[in-house]
């Protein structure tokens, strides 16, 4: 089956394990006439065009975003801020252009700020997938099948450039969600950024601890999970923390005041208002298992260090 | 292979999860020469006996305790409390006692307070493991191999009963250390109950947010890892968290105070403290990970509700 006439030369700008997966999903599914993709690394380029992951390598962002009519920033957020400034100062831009990074608000800001030629094009967008692997090796085709992709798109942005990267998500096998960009950001500070920060705090606070050898011998199976996002990768996490500054202080003030509330009721010794926090939680925590995509529930990494994606 | 001579005839006081996959590991091993059991729900032990778990029932913790030599209390918390309490005002007791709860302080500090005959012959004991599953009808011979187990001993206690408990669970499989009981709930409340505490406080807070249906709808699956330990029971860690409360409460604080200075670093925008606190977890975490015991690495719940047993 060829793909439709209208298909769409389709450009990948970072050829990680969220890259290769995406270009591996939209061959599998014709979704594009032609996959390009530029990489600062030469040899994640030549190991993608090896393994038949893309078909043709880009010089540069510049020549890549002249090759395609559907340009995807596959980097982590910091990065996809640089690649967003450079591409905004060029004078020819492809026909619609998205980005994959975990915080939203900086990066639609700034195709806010450019010009309307830009900003129609511009829908922000993240892939809520990953792997405790990275790079272009460990890309797979069904990486984003039945997981969840919020779009944010901006009040400048055309439905015609979200209609086309709506169905490049849906065609990789993704549920697809329009966000507004803050409630995206305060979304993903409750459920993945602050979740991350406080396992980096408690695995330092008790590295720290005059007991840590014997800490870190006696833990138990819970503590290996509770604290496996605390394996995740400290410079991209250093940028999320930054980037989504004001929505993640927000969230860990509410959780904050929540655990104070809690701690007062255990030095009070009030077992109802302990057993009714733990009680609600139970519940909240084994509705949302029910209520899961099927394919989270597949997905579950059983290897050692964390999750480095953009989760 | 015959028990040896001396082998004891062993108790078990609650025939769930751990003491039933105790009463497997030891009838596997040929540790006991009989192997007793009590509990307070009838079709707990008349599935025991059915399933071979167990060779006699008795018909409560008098007649077991008549019946044995090593008894042991395998049940949480506040029910190991109620039964030592009951056995202490009892004129006979066996040769040996301990107990599997995973706070030392209150039950060792009551067997420290009763008669001396008493005092010499309580082991305090914890081994930390579990499952996702509970009852006797999840037991598994194999659920303490390769997991440690730790002894509190008290200064009253014999060497002999320390000698039989230590015996008892190396026969189980389990690698045996003992601890000071002040230290063992220090170290506990670290790595076990302040963790609880962090991911009921946080699942609950979540779930009261006005977001809450999103938050949960979006939710990666780090998530849902970090929050697995808030799916256990409520009435278990509340009872938990007040008989370790000074300990619990000391961890808690002085987590609390790290990730003060972490936020202070995240409003400041001090891109190096927040890397660095990343950067330490990260390795603190992987160096865990390399000198865990081989058999916690094979032990992850792949299941959906957290694990209940008192790891």
């Amino acid at each position: 089956m060829a793909a439709p006439a209208t298909a769409p030369r389709v450009g990948i700008a970072g050829l990680g394990l969220i890259g290769g997966s995406l270009a591996l999903a939209l061959k599998e599914a014709r979704f594009a006439v032609a996959l390009h993709a530029w990489d600062p690394d030469p040899d994640a380029l030549q190991r993608g065009l090896d393994a038949g992951v893309i078909d043709a390598p880009a010089a540069d962002l510049a020549c890549l975003a002249d090759a395609v009519d559907v340009l995807v920033l596959a980097a982590p957020t910091q990065a996809c801020d640089a690649l967003l400034r450079d591409l905004i100062s060029r004078p020819l831009q492809p026909r619609c252009v998205t980005d994959v990074a975990s915080v939203k608000a900086p990066l639609c800001a700034l195709a806010d700020a450019a010009d309307a030629a830009f900003a129609r094009r511009f829908v922000g967008g993240h892939p809520i997938a990953g792997s405790e692997r990275s790079g272009v090796g460990a890309a797979r085709s069904d990486l984003f099948r039945d997981h969840r992709v919020i779009l944010t798109p901006g009040r400048a942005t055309e439905a015609a450039a979200v209609h086309q990267v709506r169905a490049m998500w849906l065609a990789a096998g993704a549920a697809v969600s329009e966000m507004d960009v803050e409630e995206h950001d305060a979304l993903l500070a409750a459920t993945s950024h602050l979740p991350h920060v406080l396992a980096f705090a408690l695995v330092d606070a008790l590295a720290r601890s005059p007991r840590r050898a014997d800490i870190f011998r006696f833990a138990a199976g819970g503590f290996r999970d509770f604290t496996r996002i605390a394996s995740s990768d400290p410079v991209m996490w250093r940028d999320i923390s930054l980037a989504n500054r004001d929505a993640l202080l927000a969230a860990l003030d509410d959780f904050t005041a929540h655990l104070g509330r809690l701690r007062s009721a255990i030095e009070a010794g009030d077992r109802d208002a302990i057993e009714g926090v733990y009680r609600d939680a139970k519940a909240a925590r084994d509705e949302y298992l029910q209520n899961e995509v099927p394919a989270a529930r597949g997905q579950r990494g059983g290897g050692g260090s964390g999750r480095n994606a953009q989760a």
